[in-house]
């Protein structure tokens, strides 16, 4: 029955020919330029041998290839943040940004950043970011700024603004792509260190860098790197401009001072107003919950400890022996085995154990969240609000990693009632400027019944009302939806500790705006008494005869009781 | 004064402690399970010299290392389509289906597949596809499943569903990830020989295979490829399940059988109902609108010919001899000189001359476009609607690649008129079912003004109306979002393409819409006329004292003559 349903459903589309057109069926689409007389001869040149040839597997074979990851990316750009010249001047300055601020904290110096954008012609543009980081060691230049996958920071389970290694190096390659240019960096590690000039491209199809200049020049700095890339793009004001990025970030990041250069402008500085670090996140070891099978396989191959015990407490966090009898004892394995010699089958009764276990909250360490009362204080101050709260999540795991949500929400004051609710996204502190609409923020907060809370809202939008909501993901990890790292992917535990932190400030907004509305109301009633009462009064004068004296008195008695039944 | 308003800024944000909170200084945040005593010791175990140590450029040089394209994608699973089981059980279904397709054209064989779906345990299916394609070589078995970036597709310009050579070899390594168990592939490549079955896991630091078993076994078919991979999946019904995938996937292919077998059913099978292959789309060389400065120098560094006037014509599609000399000559480059002495200044000067020269659009044999005629009978059988109309738009580049665009647009009839339009969205005849608000499609329909051909419609979404809209995008290279290829990526030209096909379809519908309209006013008028002539008739006989002939005829006179009056 089912296969008639399925073949009643071929033929239909079979005879509508659905999908099922060759392009010489087709009425022949008008060419853009078109010069009809010349097109079958130009076809046939192309392509003498290309009809009626049939591939089987091994001429197929002789095609197979390697794809180098370079030649992916320079196809597939846009996965990187730069599909258009705009957006591209934006990433390319941001990837060297992520860079020197990172670098700056990780050697605990305070980051002096300049950034300049200089005109170079219609659509093309030199940046260049300078930093006074640690600077970066000769050998290492060529492979960070020509190479794509070459990194320090994606095998370190840390909160940083960079984490896969292709920022900076895919920057230098849209470049080469676009203007021929090799990417310049320079760097000094020490003061009494030669400073290096760099000039380097890729090799696209080796994903190799290849050094077009290496000398040693003066600087006069101590230390630091200096990276400039000549690209196509445009520079624009408003929104999701450099200009916004630039001041979102000398917000979000108060020690570092920052001297920005934007074409047929004056020098901007954002001068620092922290004299301190933040204190620095730092590198934790995988959490069990969350670890996958064919990663736990690997890690008992992998590690340096001889038996299954010391493998679970060396390398995952919060496992002490203890724990890892526990889960030994659930697997029904020895915490003596030697985890290199367990078959697939062992390592799955482990992986299958971990989850009965109790195992205590990744250690938070690793994370640096904003925290509840400056997120508060921060909307109320920012945000010409009536209300403003703000939640941190507990720190949860997805597939093994730390990550922490932060909600902030404002309510009321000026905010425009008839728009919808605004939303700030950040990840490790960098504001996300571009793909909304494909992010787990966004999808999370269109799920909640804000209704409930005391705002408008349609099916499958943002709800409407006076309201900033700023959602902030911390992890040592944070899934994108693609390279370009714009959107934060929507992972199931993820979501759901969004929306419990929606939820939680939603309910305290709802407190809010029901206690408003009753006050209001009473405000509504008791208006009534002080408008009707002295008439009252009035008229029981007349009534009654009462002297004014006693009218006053039974205006206020009066009043007193209505209040008290009011009230109640 | 603009250093005033940055240094107002950062005051300002530092006043607040905004964003400079360090983990300290916060409240601290619940555990999951909490169990404060034993924090600082578990983290002191963990660290012990984590606090305190400062970096600098040789210690942080000493961390870089490559990152291998696996790992890469292990970490970022998500972004090829497997953030969650029940897409997973679909990503890898589609990709092996994909694949199949494309091996059986490509081969000329009427495909014949197989998809199996077989239920484990809990959140665990084993999935199998199998052809009756041409089968693969030996020697390439290894790598086409068990490493990523390998493959015959990327470097073509040809319109294919797979295109990236990461697909299959990915599923497996989710397989392997989520189970432990290597992907197992059986193929044949002719009746004579003997099939092959492999087992075959990738080592993710390497990005190689791992062959866990090669033997020889018999197969009783001429030739073909089966593969079987053992994943952490969920199976659902409803949108966006492997049923919806499948049936639609029958219905865009009626060239194919298909016998489909899902978890407690029975087989479903999908009979062939077109007996020849659709024309394949052919190869072709690059057209010269779009490519990128980086790649042109690339070419003529590369290029076999030893004039430009040879590079030009030989190298790209549609630039003859003449066109060759027209692009020279803009550029003030000599035809005769030899392309791989250029200097970077005279490929630019090449690069910029032409977009200036008049070229041919690209050869449309590479792409197999729907067809106008088609869609729209497709339209107005399928759905239940008053009107249909389809846009096929003539064939444009986009760096470089030729695409096409056609827009499908049904209205009235029994769609819901209280809805947003749906939207379907195809790329190379695959349809695209995640990740809808991501999609270039999308984005361009919402920019669309629909108000003025008709439909309803808020700011910032799709219209409202009873109406279906499909847009087809054909080109020899999709520029997805992200690899798991779910939404097109906003590349201007596609934008622009995709939004002047809807206005189109849009004026044609607003025709259709204002006729509509205008009929029912007419309508209207006309039955007052009707409704109200016969008692002037009456009243008239009264005054005048008229014959009932003569009344009759009067009123048969005033009809037309208001009848006249109206139509003007």
């Amino acid at each position: 029955m089912r296969a008639r349903m399925a073949k009643k459903i071929q033929a239909r589309a079979a005879q509508l020919g659905l999908f099922d057109a060759s392009p010489r069926a087709v009425a022949p689409a008008k060419s853009l330029r078109p010069k009809p007389a010349a097109k079958p001869k130009a076809a046939a040149k192309e392509k003498p041998d290309a009809v009626g040839r049939r591939e089987d597997a091994t001429s197929m074979a002789a095609r197979q290839r390697d794809i180098s990851i370079s030649e992916f990316f320079t196809k597939n750009r846009h996965l990187l943040g730069f599909d258009n010249p705009q957006k591209a001047l934006l990433t390319a300055i941001k990837e060297a940004v992520d860079n020197s601020l990172d670098a700056c904290e990780e050697a605990g110096i305070l980051p002096e950043l300049i950034v300049e954008i200089q005109e170079l012609g219609e659509d093309r543009y030199r940046i260049a970011v300078e930093d006074n980081g640690p600077g970066i060691v000769q050998q290492q230049i060529p492979k960070i700024f020509g190479k794509l996958l070459y990194g320090s920071k994606f095998h370190r389970l840390k909160q940083q603004r960079g984490q896969q290694g292709i920022g900076i190096s895919a920057a230098g390659m849209y470049g080469m792509l676009t203007t021929g240019k090799p990417v310049r960096a320079i760097s000094k590690i020490g003061p009494r260190k030669p400073a290096h000039l760099f000039e380097i491209a890729i090799d696209t199809q080796k994903n190799a860098p290849v050094v077009h200049k290496d000398t040693e020049i003066d600087w006069d700095k101590d230390h630091g790197t200096r990276v400039e890339i000549e690209l196509e793009a445009t520079y624009k004001k408003g929104r999701r401009s450099v200009d916004d990025y630039i001041e979102q970030t000398a917000l979000a990041n108060p020690h570092v001072t920052l001297r920005y250069l934007a074409p047929k402008e004056d020098v901007r500085v954002f001068e620092r107003v922290a004299h301190e670090l933040p204190v620095a996140s730092r590198e934790i070891k995988p959490h069990p919950y969350g670890v996958e099978l064919g990663i736990l396989l690997r890690m008992a191959k992998d590690t340096a400890s001889r038996t299954l015990r010391g493998m679970l407490s060396e390398d995952f966090s919060r496992v002490s022996h203890q724990v890892a009898d526990q889960i030994c004892r659930e697997a029904g394995q020895r915490p003596e085995a030697d985890p290199r010699r367990l078959s697939t089958a062992q390592v799955e009764a482990l992986f299958r154990a971990v989850p009965k276990v109790k195992i205590m909250a990744p250690p938070t360490a690793c994370l640096s969240p904003i925290g509840q009362e400056l997120l508060e204080k921060g909307l109320q101050t920012r945000v010409p609000c009536d209300f403003a709260t703000a939640v941190t999540r507990p720190p949860a795991v997805y597939r093994g990693n730390p990550f922490q949500v932060e909600i902030g929400l404002a309510y009321g004051g000026e905010l425009p009632a008839e728009e919808l609710m605004e939303l700030y996204r950040f990840a490790n502190r960098v504001p996300l400027q571009y793909q909304q609409a494909a992010c787990a923020i966004t999808k999370a907060a269109m799920t909640i019944d804000w209704r409930s809370y005391g705002l408008q809202q349609s099916k499958g939008a943002l709800p409407t009302g006076p309201a900033v909501l700023s959602v902030h993901i911390a992890s040592v990890w944070v899934p994108f939806t693609s390279e370009s790292k714009e959107a934060v992917a929507s992972y199931p535990e993820i979501v759901k500790e969004i929306r419990l932190g929606l939820m939680e400030a939603g309910r305290r907004l709802g407190v809010f705006v029901r206690h408003r509305r009753r006050v209001a109301d009473e405000e509504k009633k008791r208006s009534y008494i002080e408008k009707y009462i002295p008439h009252i009064g009035d008229a029981l004068q007349q009534i009654l005869g009462l002297s004014n004296a006693r009218r006053n008195k039974t205006v206020e008695d009066l009043k007193i009781i209505l209040e008290r039944t009011r009230k109640l």
